[in-house]
């Protein structure tokens, strides 16, 4: 890697906290360089603009949490369990960098106006879904799920209950809300395995 | 209504909208002052602080919200009834206000240092999970609900997943996931349900 790209780097994982704490408007150009203690010009020599930091800044915080949100999954064979893994690995690690979510943040910052993190966002949720979505799909066609389950909406099922009991976590500063949603989508979970016992 | 509160109320009424759009920063006196078409000793003569004034356009914002989340259940019979007509409401019109759900943004623009605004947040989570609690606890007095079902869970889950759907719905500009979340919450009140067919 060369030098350049190694202090682009560096900016991106110093910025990525400061932006996810503080969202776009929130955080400036000043405290990156505080930061990082580079001088404005040195900033401005790897990054055009504020938003071209802020989007790199969110694609870095977003692989973070998709690290610990679905990847990983193929030493388990079962995709009911994969699915159960997945869920009491975000319960257990809700979020890996500081700020919390950088989903939820950017979804409260971005949607009254700016386009390029939103765009982004909604890509990571799209990955997200997908990721889940196919191993519900893998799971119908190996007959561990049952037949007729839909993919999507397992997917965001999922990924909607344990957000939204993240956010009451934080506002509560208590994680009953995550064990809740951790029982009730293994629950749903039961629900969808071919092998359930009724 | 003595004149000075009518205009306190209406000062309310204007900032609510434009704090829950911008986050307590994002949003200056001067944005009030305008929208208001007040001077500033006017405002100040009125609220102590931005602050003060913050926290009661929130309660403002949450009392609109709540209104079309838990009121008006009594001409409902039934408690599982009573808790699928909360959802159908929610999914279709998830919030009253514009800039989404006061919840959500006061989750995120509080959590990193507003402890006002954060306890009212907290509070106003509390109140919307005992008002979905005591339903169920009615149902399970009456026996419409399987006895053993634990009323915070299914209060807690309801709101995780209604409120993580909507989440999603606001990045992706679609209603998607909020109609999955309905689906999803549904096949759980079925679960819960002492009348359901197995």
């Amino acid at each position: 890697m060369r030098k350049g790209e190694m202090t682009r780097q560096r900016i991106v994982a110093a910025a990525a906290p400061i932006f996810n704490q503080r969202g776009f408007a929130g955080c400036s150009m000043q405290d990156v360089m505080e930061v990082t203690g580079l001088e404005k010009g040195g900033l401005y020599r790897h990054f055009a603009s504020k938003e071209e930091l802020a989007a790199e800044a969110f694609k870095f915080a977003i692989s973070q949490s998709r690290r610990s949100r679905t990847d990983d999954l193929g030493h388990i064979e079962n995709s009911v369990e994969k699915l159960r893994f997945a869920v009491k690995r975000f319960i257990e690690t809700p979020s890996a960098m500081r700020g919390g979510c950088p989903l939820m943040n950017t979804a409260i910052d971005a949607d009254d106006g700016n386009p390029v993190l939103r765009e982004l966002a909604s890509k990571a949720i799209r990955n997200w879904r997908e990721r889940l979505a196919e191993i519900v799909e893998a799971g119908v066609k190996g007959g561990e799920i049952r037949k007729g389950t839909k993919p999507q909406r397992i997917a965001n099922s999922m990924i909607a209950t344990l957000e939204g009991a993240l956010m009451i976590s934080r506002i509560e500063g208590a994680n009953r809300a995550l064990r809740d949603a951790r029982i009730t989508l293994n629950e749903m979970l039961d629900g969808i395995s071919a092998t359930r016992v009724q």
